[in-house]
């Protein structure tokens, strides 16, 4: 069929999806599995929800709840947005504040939006895989983010113009990130504020995990660290914040959101209402109920489950892994970031993990935009309990101290 | 702010947003409007969603409900959708049924799949000017679709070839179309799939009225007949049929579909993967609830309502319209298409019209892909009572009397 052939077109620039192609395949249930990268199920606030539909499909409200509505949001949970945002350094008004269909749709519309072919996107190595399938639609080139390092702005910005672009924005997440757990300092923060003035790039901060902070001194986000340079104008900043419901309330709804300066949220209006109208009516009032309701407790609830998971997958790698393995210590979030000797490849590890120990990670390579650092690995603690993690941790110890030995032994020989 | 530029590259792509601005202006109480192409929402069938979400978030399934899931979207309601697809003429497995959120999304995930700029999208002059609003993203040029002109395939394609690039796909509502009501019988189908063959072009069609059929003799889909042609091979087919549960059940859960074949599928369930992941979960589990319990009762109670009300929009039609005023006869949907003397142009007559008569529409020129035939407009029946058609109509004849009278002293003048 010849008329396919026009399919293929844009095939080839998406790539996490393979991926996530290899990680369905780990959800059987002999295999102890740390790869998923979502919330505890069992923590969904199932109850409060189901309030909120009732509330939302009862009486003389159920006619608007499931009508059409705009493409900005519901203006409810906009202002409740403008509040709680306010709450973490970033006062806003909700005009401010565009609803999407989770972050992962604001950073489609991201890239839709600044992206031409041959642009650059600079994104930290390594970064968020959706991140990178989101942008491959519109065939960027990728370059490093790195903000504490001494590359100056100037080369970044003559590297993109040598491949026929502009450096659109940089990308990043800078509280316990996905994949590695790490927080970017307030150093870096503001370096990477002077670096994006420099190259007069957008920053788009991606603020998924921002409220899962279990220790240590919380660092303000980007967008209010430049709202503080520009004498709180929200209107001249380039930060542009994407935050999301789904990891602090539940996924299944697709709720998050976009705050930024009114030029930037208008055009973002106006390419959601061409590409879906807008994010469900009812998802958006039922999230402003349970937000309002349950937030704040919630959120505590989960910090506090989440972090002793944390606690417990730090101590198990610290009794289990063998010499030259290293990992990082996040302070929030759902990720530890696993870097094992070189010359073992992470995806090699999982196909031998799922052989033999039944312990499953998402390798690392996936989350480097030119497929780089292969010895890296994901571990995800938010699915597991204590038990499942020190024998999951004892399991690919053992496994890893089997591996390290024999590369050794072929180094030695 | 000179990194705001990069956001005007995409700006001057999306159209339909103007018009989606008007008409938000004519939400007015004291405004009769026939203008918004919504179903009327005290017809939503609310207590079958509130029945849904309440199994649904009820008991151990709630986690599942509320959990991310696959981007191809929920396995029993693509099962459902395949025995409503053989129910009408298209037999296909559920491996052929993806769920997009609300065809909206379908038409944008279409056009960014095969356009490239220069390439030409076929389209019927009048179109929906939401398809023109999702595939002006992606840069096409466009041309007539007129499966009954004599215009020969080849000279389609050349036109296509002149301007840089291919013909991709024809689209059309082929059933009680937005916004002329009107639809294309077997003749014309069987014409459109010549033309697709000669030019080897996809067929979108687009079916978001279909099921809305309130007289007159059904008829098949465009890809049931092109089913026919092929022996029943869908995995053989070029149409992708678009379809929607935004008018027969409720459009705030944004839920629509799409029936191709599998490596079409393939492509959109990558696409989704990196742009939004998947529609919300709990919509599609509540769809599906409300699908198996109510569909077929609860569409033959909208087909009641909807076809008095547009019987009622064609009598007043005809006891007050002036001479040389036509209108369509649409034997279902939602909208009546008006043609006006040459000369008049809907947007002014919709000016005068809010001023001095207080009656909404929409001026036809926003459905062409080249702003012609200004002298059209869209009468929407679905959200009006009997009174308000009859009131409504008398006072738009009233205005279009004035018009052409004077209008014609003019041209005798």
């Amino acid at each position: 069929m010849d008329w396919q052939n026009v399919l293929a077109d844009r095939n080839g620039r998406m790539k996490a999806s393979e991926i996530r192609e290899l990680l369905k395949l780990l959800d059987q249930p002999d295999i102890l599995s740390f790869a998923g990268g979502i919330p505890d199920p069992k923590l969904f606030p199932a109850q409060a929800y189901r309030d909120a539909m009732d509330a939302a499909l009862t009486g003389p409200s159920a006619g608007a709840a499931l009508q059409y509505s705009v493409s900005e949001g519901y203006k409810p949970l906009r202002e409740w947005l403008a509040e709680h945002m306010a709450s973490i350094g970033v006062p806003c008004a909700a005009e401010n504040v565009f609803i999407t269909s989770g972050s992962q749709q604001a950073l489609d519309y991201l890239g839709k939006l600044m992206l031409n072919p041959e642009d650059t996107a600079l994104v930290t190595w390594p970064t968020y895989m959706g991140a990178l399938g989101a942008f491959n639609a519109y065939e960027p080139r990728y370059d490093r983010l790195d903000p504490k390092s001494n590359r100056p702005a100037s080369a970044i910005a003559d590297a993109a113009a040598d491949a026929g672009g502009k450096v659109k924005f940089a990308y990043l997440s800078a509280d316990f990130a996905n994949p590695t757990g790490e927080t970017l300092d307030r150093t870096g923060r503001e370096a990477l504020l002077d670096m994006a003035d420099a190259l007069d790039c957008a920053v788009i901060e991606d603020a998924a995990y921002q409220t899962l902070r279990y220790d240590g001194e919380p660092v303000p986000p980007i967008l209010a660290l430049e709202l503080a340079r520009k004498g709180g104008d929200l209107e001249a900043c380039r930060t542009i914040y994407c935050g999301s419901f789904s990891k602090v309330l539940a996924p299944g709804l697709r709720v998050g959101w976009v705050v930024a300066s009114k030029p930037v949220i208008a055009r973002l209006v106006l390419m959601k209402q061409a590409a879906d109208l807008h994010s469900p009516t009812l998802n958006q009032i039922a999230t402003d109920h349970v937000a309002r309701a349950i937030f704040e407790p919630h959120v505590a609830k989960l910090r506090a489950t989440y972090s002793a998971r944390r606690d417990a997958m730090l101590a198990a790698l610290k009794r289990h892994m063998p010499d030259g393995v290293r990992w990082t210590k996040p302070e929030g979030g759902m990720f530890v970031w696993v870097t094992v000797p070189e010359g073992i490849d992470g995806a090699d590890l999982l196909a031998q993990s799922l052989q033999t120990e039944k312990v499953a990670f998402v390798p690392g390579r996936a989350f480097f935009a030119d497929g780089s650092n292969g010895n890296t690995l994901r571990l995800s603690f938010s699915c597991a309990d204590e038990a499942m993690i020190e024998e999951g941790m004892k399991r690919l110890g053992r496994l890893l101290a089997r591996v390290t030995q024999s590369a050794t032994a072929v180094a030695a020989g």
